[in-house]
């Protein structure tokens, strides 16, 4: 019993609570519930969850039912639909050059005000709540101004303030560095916020509320047949994120798989039971197949590059200085049996960057042609079932091989294949794969 | 020497700094000067000032100015005009009750967004600059939420960056409390804001711009002949802007009287020289009456209320307790001769909750009739040398007389004259009294 009991106080002292063993946390959780049989939920609501007052307010009945429940909860909100963009825009437009810390100083104030509108609307209902800024919880970060990652939440007066019955609304997105600075996470950060504040305060589960209600088998605005996945696991949800899926965001499902969060996306907007992002082990039948993907990309072709040691990082080497990701390469003998062929990916942001990068590289890696394409697409199935199915990646060539579509590029890893395409074929791609993986909706 | 040293420390340590003595701020500024020929301003921008980009790029303009002349500078902003209401709106229209700590949340936002955006507009034309947000400076404030009261100013993060050559762009109107909430100052609590500033820095003068340029004999929009004066004494403008002058907060006038911070009114949108308010005798020749204001009031007349000792406590006591502030006081035997006739002004805005307070009371405070008039305004000449020049308030009374202008109420102080009129002539007694007094502007 004493070392349960340490293990809670290694909890509530909050900076070293992220580094919290899993079996700790569980321990402490078991406490919790033998001691009370609360269960503590976070929350996490979009900027379209919260896009106006009558949002706001809806939310607050919402978070106001599970206090009702017996439950305790803390809200991480980002910023009412559109305000982060108008900031974003402003800060743009004021300086040229990218001043990250004012930058983070303009854009943050769009989470304060949905944070105190929403303790604000709790407190309306007679539900006793206050907002939590960044610097107030506080939320370290290093200092990576515009995309900063969380070194620590310090939990200590939100668990005590949590236990006293009281609604924790935090400001998502945002957080403060070494220097007292504000700083942000990043476009979907708000994500991120959730599942760390999850994490480190041994949350029973974080609830990330937006405009869809769950992860789908694809696109359904695509994909018509597209059936909503009741679960699915963490890496499965990792990769969709990474491949396209803008349910979660990256980062956040990575911090969620590390810390074992049980995540459930669901809707904001209506009392559909959502999708809940799990441990393998806790999916009884899983499918070979869970999603499908797709993600537009730029693909560059170098011809007749060099065959020698070194030259892929001659060439990679640039681009990654330049922070130009690379996601898909494919390297072939080219025609003249000497030479080597070269094509990868990039996002379609980066397409004139990386071409200028390369233009001025030409002399160093000697090729003879630069060949840039914007009009293709990566689509990617996505399966834990693949580890114990083979066969997977072959049912996807044959597929676009029977609707006449050509291959470019493929990759794969262990839960996924993905391969590059035409852009064109994006909606046919995706329709019959779907139907051949056995994913499509009865009736 | 070492004396002075000392002193410099005093300073540098914060907190303490606003109970600096007048001597001992002369010899810190002394010191510094010998030492640097450095000039150090504060300067507010209110919200018309800063109203949008184009207007934030020109205030950068303006306080690079300052730079390149050598000086340091602080630079403390308001909301861009029409944020603050926008935001007020939005925390009234979410919860009913005045929930103070999560509204001043909300509202604070808006400077916020002004420090960034400034601090973003300096980079952009290559000044050294940082914003500074209430809780980072920090200023300490009482927990009087949407009104707080500054306790001090820690400066001893700013005055080493500003000894460095950065410029400081502070969020005006806000503060932190005791327990690490965010706090607001109160409508035009930015002008309150920059002289508490400029106190604790020891600066050479507070520069406040604001959409006028400068202080006026009276309403130039009224009067057409009011002069712009070049100096005024604290004392003047703390009744004039007391007295219904809307160009300084009135406790900002008040805070640099009490620190003797030359404060210099001027607008951010020409290059008038503005006025500056200075101690008397920084005033060589002084006007009988510098400046004739005037303020719409709400008018309580109480019919045969019992005359007996405690009637006023227990007629002002409820109001008192309802935040409601009465201004001017008069009270005559009533036609019984038994009985007396109590009339006083409050804000037009509280005229209804004065009525209901003085209904609710009725039984105990006995009167026979209750009349309201909210169509009155109080006008009021105001001067330093009334001190010295009798016959001030005799001008006064027969120039309203001449003009067939009845006198309601009257109230006097040292250097001031108020009398209670009809609303309808405004006008015609403020230009009457402007031409009596001598004020009018030549040609």
């Amino acid at each position: 019993m004493l070392a349960l009991i340490t293990k809670i106080e290694y909890v509530a002292k909050g900076s070293r609570a992220r580094r919290l063993s899993r079996s700790g946390r569980r321990a402490a959780l078991l406490l919790r519930k033998l001691d009370t049989d609360m269960v503590l939920i976070v929350q996490k609501y979009g900027g379209t969850s919260v896009a106006d007052l009558a949002r706001i307010k809806e939310v607050a009945r919402r978070v106001k039912r599970e206090v009702d429940a017996g439950n305790e909860v803390a809200v991480v909100v980002s910023a009412m639909a559109g305000a982060t963009d108008g900031l974003v825009a402003w800060a743009r437009a004021t300086c040229e050059e990218d001043a990250g810390s004012e930058y983070d100083v303009v854009v943050s104030s769009g989470e304060q005000v949905t944070a105190g509108l929403l303790a604000l609307a709790l407190q309306d209902l007679g539900v006793a709540a206050r907002s939590w800024l960044g610097w107030q919880v506080p939320v370290r970060t290093d200092g990576v101004h515009g995309k900063a990652r969380i070194a620590a939440i310090e939990i200590g007066a939100i668990a005590r303030r949590l236990k006293a019955g009281e609604i924790a609304v935090v400001a998502g997105f945002q957080g403060i560095d070494g220097q007292g600075r504000i700083t942000t996470l990043g476009r979907g950060g708000s994500d991120t916020s959730a599942v760390a504040l999850a994490a480190a305060l041994g949350a029973d589960r974080c609830e990330i509320f937006t405009d869809v209600d769950g992860v789908y088998t694809s696109d359904p605005r695509i994909v018509a047949k597209a059936r909503k996945l009741s679960r699915i696991t963490y890496e499965e949800m990792l990769e969709l994120a990474s491949l396209g899926a803008k349910v979660l965001q990256t980062r956040s499902v990575a911090m969620a798989m590390n810390h074992r969060v049980r995540l459930l996306v669901r809707s904001s907007f209506n009392e559909a039971a959502g999708t809940l992002v799990v441990d393998e082990d806790e999916i009884v039948e899983k499918e070979v197949v869970s999603g499908i993907a797709y993600d537009h990309e730029a693909k560059i072709t170098l011809r007749k590059v060099a065959d020698r040691p070194g030259v892929a990082a001659a060439i990679f080497g640039p681009l990654a200085e330049h922070a130009i990701n690379v996601d898909m390469i494919v390297q072939n003998i080219s025609e003249d049996g000497v030479t080597a062929d070269l094509t990868f990916t990039v996002a379609q942001a980066d397409l004139d960057r990386a071409v200028a990068v390369l233009e001025e590289c030409r002399p160093l890696l000697g090729f003879t042609a630069l060949t840039p394409d914007s009009n293709v697409v990566k689509i990617s199935v996505i399966g834990v079932g693949m580890r114990s199915h083979p066969g997977v990646a072959q049912t996807m060539f044959r597929t676009l091989a029977d609707k006449g579509i050509n291959i470019q590029v493929i990759s794969t890893s262990e839960i996924k294949v993905s391969v590059l395409i035409a852009a064109e074929y994006t909606e046919l791609a995706l329709r019959a794969l779907h139907t051949a993986y056995g994913l499509d909706r009865a009736g």
